[in-house]
C-alpha cells in the first residue's frame, strides 16, 4: 500500500473494512472515486456521515428511521394489533415491498446465537414484551428460517403464550418458481408438514 | 426505495453508484454503516472527499498522487531515461510491486479503443511525446494484452520510431505457474512466438 500516497493508501483502507470488500475491490472502488467529479465524492461522502449521524431507533418498532416515530408506527391506517417480529430493517422492507401486510413491526437486531453469544438480552425482546402491554392481537414472527432464526421464533412464542396474545409464524417451504429437484431436503420435508388443503 | 429514512435512500443510492456495487449490496452496505460507531463513518466519508480534494496528476508521468510531482518522478536513483507506459495508476502499482523495475513511468489513463470512442488525443500521449524530447533512451510499452491495449502499443511505437528511441513492448505468454491445458490457444501461439534461446 505505500505505493501510493496517503490520501489512496487511507481511503482504500477505509473501503476494505466494509463488509465483502477486499483489497482488489477497495483499489477498484478508491480510483473511480478519485476520478469522480468532486461533487460526487462530496455527495457521497455527506450521505455517508448524514445517514450515520441523523438515523436512529424508531422508539417504538426499533426499525431505524430518521425521525422519533418511523412512518409506518406513525400511519393511523395500519394495524397496530398486529406485531411482525424481523430480525433486522432489510426484512422488514423486504415485507414492505410485497405491499400487502397491513400490521406494524418490531425490530429484534439480530437473533439469538448460543454460538456467537448473543443472547435474549442483546436483542430488542424486552422492547417487545414492553409494546404486548398494550391491546395486541396477533404476533408474527418473521425471523429467518435458519438455525439462529427459529431459535428465536421458539423462545418468543414460549414468552408470549402465557400472555394469551395469539403467536404465529410464517410458513417455510418450497420459493415461488423453486425447482424441486434443486431444493433442500429440509425445505422439502418442510413443505410437506406445511401443506394446505386445495 | 421508500420503505427507508431519506438518508438511508440517499445513501443506497450514492453506494449503487459504484462501479460492481449493486442495489443489495449497496443495502448491505448501507446498513453496516448505519451501524458503524460515529466517527468510524466519519472518518469512512473523510477519507473520500479527502482523497477526491488532494490527488492529483503528476505533472511528469500523470499518476495519481498527492505533489506536483510523484515520489517516483522525485526519486534521483531511479533511471529517467527508461519510461514504462501503462494504462493507469494500478498498473503502475502493480509494476512497483515487482520491486525490480528501476526506470520510470507514464501513465496513459485509458488506451486508445475505436469502440468506445476513446482515440489518440483523450489519453495522455502527448504529453508523452513532450517527455521524449528530453533524453530518453527506452520507451517500455506495457498496455494491457487486450485488443485496445495492443492497438494503443501498435500506435504508439509508429509515433515513437521517427524519434529512433528504442520502444519495447513486454512480453505475452503463459503466466508463471499457469497450465497449458488452461491456457488459451492465442496465448500459446503468443508464448511460442515470444520464445527465448536457454
Amino acid at each position: 500500500m505505500d505505493y501510493y500516497s496517503k490520501e489512496i493508501s487511507k481511503l482504500i483502507e477505509e473501503l476494505s473494512s466494509l463488509p465483502g470488500i477486499g483489497a482488489k475491490t477497495a483499489q477498484r472502488l478508491a480510483f473511480h472515486i478519485l476520478n469522480m467529479p468532486v461533487e460526487q465524492a462530496q455527495s457521497l461522502s455527506h450521505a455517508i456521515v448524514n445517514a450515520r449521524e441523523k438515523v436512529r431507533y424508531c422508539k417504538s418498532c426499533f426499525t431505524l428511521t430518521d425521525e422519533e416515530l418511523c412512518p409506518i408506527c406513525k400511519d393511523q391506517g395500519r394495524d397496530h394489533k398486529v406485531i411482525m417480529v424481523v430480525e433486522n430493517t432489510r426484512d422488514l422492507v423486504a415485507y414492505e415491498k410485497t405491499g400487502k401486510y397491513e400490521g406494524v413491526y418490531h425490530v429484534l437486531h439480530g437473533a439469538i446465537s448460543p454460538m456467537l453469544g448473543i443472547g435474549p438480552n442483546d436483542i430488542r425482546l424486552k422492547e417487545l414484551m414492553v409494546r404486548l402491554e398494550q391491546d395486541v392481537d396477533e404476533v408474527i414472527i418473521a425471523t429467518n428460517s435458519s438455525l439462529e432464526g427459529e431459535t428465536t421464533a421458539m423462545y418468543i412464542s414460549k414468552l408470549i403464550k402465557p400472555t394469551g396474545i395469539k403467536v404465529t409464524r410464517i410458513a417455510s417451504g418450497v420459493p415461488v418458481g423453486g425447482d424441486l429437484e434443486y431444493i433442500d431436503e429440509v425445505t422439502l420435508l418442510r413443505a410437506l408438514e406445511g401443506r394446505t388443503e386445495l
